[in-house]
């Protein structure tokens, strides 16, 4: 990974992961589901869309902390969608990250209310968010519930529930993915453009960006599942594969989806290019996703 | 009832009803999610809680319009905490209203992301509305969600599936109820407060209004449950004894809970009385909810 990077992902990580911890310190909640929350927003991960929330307003130069709320309420709704997507009644996973998935540890009931929790409460934190105007707190908020709602992420992980054991193509592969991983990969670069107050030529470069960007990471998560380090991934390798998941790869082997990859890589730097942002972090984002697969 | 309380109920429930069937009319939804959530949005019930909202609004001489979309939003939010309390991983229940539940129609996963959706889209549709500054928006946002969340209804929720077994005290069962069903029936009143720029003792006397018509709606719930006509209430009598579930009845008996219904509703109306409104809608409505289980 890139130096500059590399810095950047881990000192905003930190601090980031530091503002996770104290989430819920001053509210008044029953015990056992603050803590079945906390179990999984404190689960890890990449912190991948609160970073390129940040990223992105650093390009325009602004401060990260404009966007500190926005970024709480996106990875409170991503890790709600994970919760509720680990259930018995949706994918019925009993690992995450090498840990046991929320359901398991506290139970399938407080497992769909710790993710309604989540949900609920991302909204809340933004619209009690004193750093934005109210105006552009409700455009985030409205911009928010439709990237994750049923037009966005819910729909796209209905229709993924739906293709169980059917053979997609490649196009309909694309149009699930746009919705259940990319309109949230989506809306931190364009929240970002709000907050910054970007024109509207640049919000929609920044916009094309994010969507080759998003599918990008979905083709890289596909690929790592087959070629990847079963350590480093934290999930069984191949385990796409074996439940019969329609992914790029078994589309269109690792070397085609490879190919797509880089394609996807390639249209997202062009259109930073025309943002004069393709040195920065953000091109360096896109760049890292190409490589972590070689 | 009360032939104007009556007249105001069924003409708002015609209208109300009418906006929700349209919810999703210019929404790209796909098929099954959208039917799934249109099942339990239509499935009917009293609209207790937008009629709420527009008779505070009416009391204040304010245009029932100006609520229609904050009204909408809570409706969407109490239907979702609905599917999501018959899955079997909360109530197991399998009828509603004489229906079957959602899940049992469009299976677990979907009935869990049909929840995950009316919830999300419903601050999509506050955030949304024109009619109101940016600054109530956010305001009714955050109240909504706060009230919805862990510190509100999902947490009483979360309290409700743990005291499942136990024997309670009154006083636990009363905190439970003033966030699991009391949130939601505290937040049209003060929704409409806002909206109609009421004062800031107008709005304490509104809300100790609301709190005490919220027990007094449970406790009616409880007492109808026992001694009800099935047929009206669209569910087996004395479901909640067989279920071993502690209601106002099992704590009080049928004339202790009566009584305490009475209190509640008495404790109402003088705090509308501060306001001059204990002679309308909102009088009318506490007076109903006594009258009914007798």
């Amino acid at each position: 990974m890139n130096e500059a990077l590399n810095a950047y992902l881990a000192e905003k990580k930190e601090w980031f992961d530091d503002q996770l911890a104290k989430l819920f310190d001053h509210a008044s909640i029953t015990p056992k589901l603050k803590n079945s929350m906390l179990y999984s927003i404190k689960a890890g991960g990449k912190r991948i869309r609160p970073i390129l929330l940040f990223a992105t307003l650093h390009s325009f130069g602004r401060d990260e902390k404009l966007g500190l709320k926005t970024a709480l309420g996106l990875e409170m709704i991503h890790t709600y969608s994970l919760i509720h997507d680990d259930l018995p009644a949706m994918d019925n996973d009993t690992l995450r990250r090498g840990q046991p998935t929320n359901h398991v540890v506290y139970g399938d009931g407080t497992a769909v209310l710790a993710g309604d929790g989540l949900l609920t409460a991302a909204f809340q934190m933004v619209a009690d968010d004193q750093r934005l105007d109210a105006a552009v707190r409700v455009a985030l908020i409205g911009m928010l519930a439709k990237a994750a709602g049923p037009e966005g992420m819910v729909g796209g992980q209905e229709d993924d529930l739906e293709a169980e054991g059917k053979l997609l193509h490649l196009e309909e592969l694309m149009s699930i993915h746009k919705r259940k991983t990319g309109a949230l990969i989506r809306f931190p670069v364009e929240a970002a453009a709000i907050i910054a107050e970007a024109t509207e030529l640049q919000t929609e470069a920044l916009i094309r960006y994010s969507e080759h960007l998003g599918l990008a990471f979905q083709i890289g998560d596909d690929i790592l599942d087959v070629v990847g380090d079963e350590e480093a991934l934290g999930k069984t390798i191949g385990s796409d594969l074996a439940n019969k998941k329609n992914t790029y790869v078994s589309l269109l082997r690792v070397d085609g989806a490879k190919e797509k990859l880089a394609q996807e890589v390639k249209q997202a730097l062009a259109n930073l290019k025309e943002l004069g942002f393709e040195d920065g972090l953000l091109g360096d984002l896109a760049r890292y996703l190409e490589k972590r697969t070689h």
